[in-house]
């Protein structure tokens, strides 16, 4: 069955719009299959026929109704009456509380119209989608050192992966020739079974002497817990030239929790500090964001200052695995800084590397159903290049507002980049030949500069963030940007960004210079602060 | 005795000085009778000859010293050794924190050195002031209305206020004609005493008809309570046109605790985040901020939408009762929000209107003299305008750095702006003829565009904060500077700053007018939120 047909009203006259902070606006609701249009009555308080709305449906996350029929409502008496039900008196509130966190109201004068809407919108159950072999089209490994280890040996390496996922290079660092790579976890089981093409693979990265990093975003107990359902962890006895690290980051449920308490205390316009600043503190979404950042940091830090290799894995490889090796990316290579390059990261190390994007980005912070497999990954992620972005505010070329139409497009798009769970499902659904790409629509000239951070100043080193819990602070822009104004800010940013562009191209450089002057000189650093 | 007198080891060799999150620098150590200067050795690592360190001495606020005598050290054992007491291998730690919240080390070589140079620093108490009766030179009465109340009736209204502080206009409104204006607390004691000269004032006032507010900062407990040491409040029997308002803000000690604790998790680098939110939280530090906010924007809505005039008192007058009037002048007054407008409500609001700078701001977070009078109450005032100024980046003509130095200036000044505790003890000690002031070395050209926001564009409109807990951030710049380096903030600062400057006039004056414009139409408001 097509959308469409679910429409059972697809036009309502006289509809009140209303959203926080925001004045009410009235005017002609339509549903079409894709999207709810708001027009303003020609007439009223705006501009007439102005689109006040244009929401894509399947942003909606939740749909709230409430009908009420007035005291003074008095029902037809004869069975002839004509079939308008939009009764005198009765009426109808719809609350849609979208996946980008924004709450809607609508006042629908009627009832039968206010729950033939609300049925239009709520959308089916996303299908529950056979989870596929998820392999990408291509998988980089180290071509040299790798001579010894024949194609038969890595299909034996990738069954003792889960998910077939064995070690491939995900970042190189040209500073010093280490790698970063990342897998799934090895399926050890409880027989601690070993498998000598898995070992030789990654005996392969390193020279005879030398040491790398195995970094498990587990716990120790998680990890030794895994063997009972057949995962496991890499014994120091096989692997002797790799030591291992636990860092323990949330995934699965209880970071969707963390999502939801948060977004809860946000919205809670009733709160007192005291409340607010203690259920910000139980949501724990900051300690997730600070654990994130500091494991990025611990593999960004074992390959450039320890020089040594770095494999990267949790579970699956698919969830807390990809925030770790982008994170690290974003950290050490001024090249994933850039605009481009940037997009380039996430097809990658995000929709390339698998993240199950259609399974954990179904329903966002406000949906009812609660369903098992969602976690907010990919917005963890994204805070944390905005804390990035915060603490260097020259060094990334976007801005904030590419950050949150990242989000929004992860969760509700019109394109197709974020569809589906792996490469693998995206080639049967031929997502590339029957939708538009998000990095197309961005990277045309008019739309781009809307994207770019107008103090960008080309910043050759690594920018170490600092992951102290006094410095990582609430991602107002995106948290608070349905509920608070940002209006003064964003226009501060647009005229900044104006004055660049007015500006000749040698002051930019010099700004950039001097950046980064007192960025590799010690001294100048310390001439501010006494 | 002079300072002078008290220094025993003018200048010690080898120190070393380390600041957290920068790179130790070893000098010549002096002590002057104001300054301690630090040069760096010729041939290390720094410049040869570059004053590390001008640290006024009165900016101390706690001194900490640790000697230790290295265990290869052997005493002398003939008693005609020289007078050399710098023993090979004893050494001493000395921890300046100071008033401005840096936290300083000097490592000196030598246990005598070491102790001499601590007791020198290690500044007397200051003197118990007696305290004054503090009479501004001037005040400013509606003289039009008050033909009627003679001198002597002033007189006698002002022996019915604590400390003489009679009703005075604190604000006019131009807008709507409404008065804001600020006393102490009337003194009618346990047996109710009224004063129909306090009355008469009061009603003076007022119009037939008309209705005023009074704004109380305490309690109605605590200004219950008031009566049995002789204070009060108004009773609404006496005073029939105005109606009270109690809107609780901490003072005193409570408020100086909050301070002190704020600080201390600010500087525990070993937290985590559970505990450092949760500590955030305990400090109360922002629901303080909240709290003044919240009762300026109150006075302000009184006068600007209710169009009543307001009066504001505490207890004594010279706390809670500034910190609201002078918040709310910057709320509803444009030219409060020039920096010269600024100091100017400064003067007027705090500094003649008889603030106890000298006993508020004796000591600040780190001391361990645990004084009875202290309380960061101008600092909180500092703490919302910079609120202010984060919700409306245009609005204000300062930046941060001049709260910065206003807030060093208020604890410790080569200036005499904010010596004494009133204008009486002003005029007593010649601090005009004696000191410089603080506001002509800021006004001087070349340093007075350090203050400058760069983005200022005037907005002639009240600017409403939103005081939910949600808006309420922690003044990063303030209790961060000396802990996390904001060079890079600083520097995006600095290039705005320089790109305006080079840029001419009507393109500063059209983004004035597109903020006004968007400032004063509702429509294009709701535009973008959509």
């Amino acid at each position: 069955m097509e959308f469409s047909e679910l429409i059972k009203t697809a036009t309502v006259e006289s509809v009140l719009l209303s959203c926080t902070g925001l004045p009410a606006v009235k005017g002609t609701l339509c549903i079409t299959s894709h999207h709810l249009l708001l027009s303003s009555c020609p007439g009223g308080d705006a501009q007439p026929g102005t689109v006040e709305l244009w929401l894509l449906i399947r942003n909606v996350d939740a749909v709230e109704k409430r009908v009420q029929n007035l005291g003074w409502y008095q029902p037809p008496r004869t069975s002839d009456c004509p079939r308008d039900t939009r009764l005198a008196g009765s009426s109808g509130t719809i609350t849609l509380r979208c996946k980008d966190l924004k709450v809607l109201q609508l006042e629908i004068p009627g009832m039968e119209e206010c729950l033939n809407i609300a049925s239009s919108i709520e959308t089916p159950e996303p299908e529950a989608r056979g989870r596929m072999a998820p392999f990408p089209p291509r998988a980089v490994l180290p071509a040299d050192r790798l001579a010894a280890v024949g194609d038969d040996a890595l299909r034996k390496a990738a069954r003792f992966r889960q998910g077939g996922r064995f070690p491939v290079l995900s970042y190189y660092h040209p500073k010093n020739g280490t790698a970063m790579l990342r897998s799934s976890q090895p399926l050890t089981g409880p027989n601690r079974k070993r498998c000598r093409e898995d070992e030789m693979l990654l005996g392969a990265v390193l020279d005879e002497g030398e040491r790398g990093f195995i970094i498990d975003t587990r716990s120790a107990q998680a990890a030794k817990q895994a063997r009972m359902t057949g995962g496991g962890t890499e014994p120091k006895s096989s692997y002797p030239q790799w030591k291992r690290l636990h860092r323990p980051l949330e995934r699965g449920r209880p970071l969707q929790e963390s999502f939801i308490k948060l977004v809860e205390a946000c919205n809670d316009a009733s709160i007192n500090m005291d409340r607010w600043l203690s259920r910000l503190e139980s949501s724990r979404w900051l300690s997730h964001v600070k654990a994130a950042l500091s494991t990025a940091c611990l593999a960004a830090q074992c390959m450039d200052r320890e020089e040594a290799s770095v494999l990267v894995h949790g579970a699956e490889g698919t969830d807390t695995t990809l925030l770790v090796t982008a994170l690290a990316q974003v950290i050490l290579d001024p090249s994933c800084r850039t605009l481009g390059g940037f997009q380039g990261l996430l097809e990658r190390e995000w929709i390339e590397a698998g993240h199950p994007f259609h399974l954990r980005c179904a329903r966002s912070a406000y949906s009812h159903a609660r369903l098992k497999q969602e976690a907010p990954l990919f917005l963890l992620f994204l805070d944390c290049v905005w804390q990035l972005s915060r603490q260097f505010p020259f060094s990334l070329e976007f801005s904030e507002r590419l950050l949150l139409t990242l989000f929004d497009n992860a969760y509700a798009s019109a394109y197709g980049t974020f569809l589906c769970n792996n490469e693998k499902e995206r080639c049967l659904c031929k997502v590339k030949e029957s939708t538009h790409s998000l990095w197309a629509w961005l990277n045309q000239p008019g739309e781009k500069k809307k994207y770019l951070n107008p103090l960008y100043s080309h910043n050759a080193l690594v920018i170490w963030p600092s992951v102290e819990p006094q410095s990582i602070q609430l991602w107002q822009g995106l948290f608070f940007r349905w509920i608070r104004s940002s209006q003064y800010l964003d226009e501060a940013w647009a005229e900044i960004q104006r004055l660049l562009e007015g500006n000749n191209p040698p002051v930019k450089e010099n700004a950039g210079n001097r950046l980064r002057r007192s960025l590799s000189d010690p001294a100048a650093q310390t001439e501010n602060k006494r």
